[in-house]
């Protein structure tokens, strides 16, 4: 099986994740592992290779896999390694999706490389299923559900508060919201009707308990608008069970066809681990992303301009016997 | 908004649905109906035209929606109106596409058209979802339940039994063996225990309803291998409730990932209108060859080889900034 060379830049929680992920996946060769990190602090069990080296590695990496967060990461090296590789990531801040796309487009384009953005599974896969549901279904309502699952962005809002020492918070979808749908009710469902947030706070020794669980609740955007559960443990305690990042949920659309019936399409994600999920996701499209320039293609694409056959290690031929 | 000229070929169930499906998508219009009965044989607020004047059409109609069945009339229609016109269709005789792929494929190469073949939800949306969750979860196992709903081929298997006047049966997945596989068990599932077959027989007067129910469910291949109920009902019940086309199913994946993460993919349909609903899938797919021929393609495609952003009437920077 030809081989593609990727390396992986960035080694937290994703980077590890694509990582294992690789070993899944014989068409592919890990070359490097780039890190920020001086090499020696990195405990791997592969070289790994400190950032302001990759220039070196142009020529032998076919794909790199961009693994930073969205925030400072991405919108930096994003269009800064587009330069030099066909690159693949995750970029999730929904909303600067259109002016990121436009800043790697311009530079692959220039530089004659494939850059898929955005991948994961949202955007990526629940992303691909409003899209695809939206298109069959053009009269219709759709309904994203996420969890349960650990939300990063409200447990360092939960951390935040003072007397907080550590904390952990879980989107929980409302099961009743979800039958409704399901049903095809096509209901009308307000913030605090489609989801729970459930938190595991440690407190400070001596802290307000009263007031620190009055602050979690009355949080604008992250916490007000929901009911909201908080639960104070030991630090023990959070550490043996709610140390792991499961998460999940589901894209459903409710449509009409014809004089009146009902059309249901659902996606759902059950992940026992939110980034090695996300990180095979990113491993797919690595691989769309080395055909793509295989083919000749450049510029950014997202998962919307990308064939699902482009995905498989399979030939057309043999996805068409196997799986048409 | 630029209009997409398609005509429909086959006036069945399902060509009926692509009518009421193109009411839905303002970028279409409907420029023909043809079918092999005479125009005026045909009950449409449509004009229908015979089959044989459907050659006078070329260069006015972009697409033309096959309806025809799979036994009889796509292998002789799909290469045929190939030749002349883009196509798209819902051939499904699952272990013939490869062969039927290479006929179309050749024709259409040729013609400079391009055709679309085999979409629709199984094949079709389905086929999309098990090559998306292997691509994804490489080490896991693959499960496909069908139903609840009514299976066209075992109902005309009922109504070739001796004594029956009428039959109606229904497919439905084990809720048991669906709970398993989405705990994460991976349970290697007999067919036995994946479906149940449940069917209403109308019996010719005098019938010896007894030897109707023994010699269905004892009917090889359709039955035999299933756990089988045979209600026997009247002709007005079967009419009342029984008359309607619902049908679904859901393709789950349950994959591994990492040291031992669990991560569960599944997509379900739950459809009051089969036809309808392979009908609209069938129309967005036209808007994809369409979009395929304008860009200068030519050739055999299936939903493999197409990307979703060319099943939706929104420009790709629409897409982005709505759906990503």
């Amino acid at each position: 099986m030809a081989s593609i060379n990727v390396g992986i830049v960035g080694y937290g929680n994703l980077g590890r994740g694509v990582e294992l992920a690789l070993k899944q996946n014989p068409d592919f060769q890990l070359k490097a592992i780039f890190s920020r990190r001086q090499p020696d602090e990195v405990a791997s069990a592969r070289g790994v290779v400190h950032i302001s080296e990759i220039e070196k590695y142009k020529g032998d990496i076919d794909v790199l896999i961009l693994c930073g967060g969205s925030a400072t990461d991405l919108p930096e090296q994003g269009p800064q390694l587009a330069a030099m590789f066909n690159t693949v990531d995750s970029f999730d801040t929904h909303a600067k999706i259109p002016e990121y796309f436009a800043k790697v487009n311009e530079v692959a384009e220039k530089a004659g490389t494939v850059s898929v953005i955005s991948t994961g599974w949202d955007p990526g896969l629940f992303s691909l299923n409003r899209l695809l549901a939206e298109s069959v279904l053009p009269e219709g309502n759709d309904y994203t559900f996420w969890g349960k699952g650990v939300s990063q962005g409200h447990s360092d809002a939960i951390r935040r508060v003072a007397g907080v020492k550590n904390g952990v918070q879980y989107t929980i979808p409302v099961e009743a919201a979800v039958e409704r749908v399901r049903q095809g009710e096509n209901p009308e469902l307000s913030t605090r009707e489609k989801h729970l947030r459930e938190c595991f706070v440690v407190a400070e020794e001596g802290a307000d308990l009263a007031k620190i669980e009055h602050e979690i609740k009355s949080m604008p955007n992250y916490f007000s608008d929901y009911d909201t559960t908080v639960h104070f443990i030991s630090e023990e305690e959070l550490k043996a069970n709610h140390s792991a990042m499961p998460h999940g949920g589901m894209v459903l659309r409710s449509g009409r066809t014809g004089e009146n019936s009902t059309q249901l399409i659902e996606f759902r994600l059950k992940l026992d681990s939110n980034p090695e999920f996300t990180a095979s996701v990113l491993v797919a499209y690595a691989r769309a992303a080395y055909k793509l320039s295989q083919a000749g293609q450049s510029g950014a694409k997202t998962v919307f301009d990308i064939p699902f056959g482009l995905l498989s290690p399979k030939s057309p031929e043999q996805l068409r016997k196997e799986l048409l």
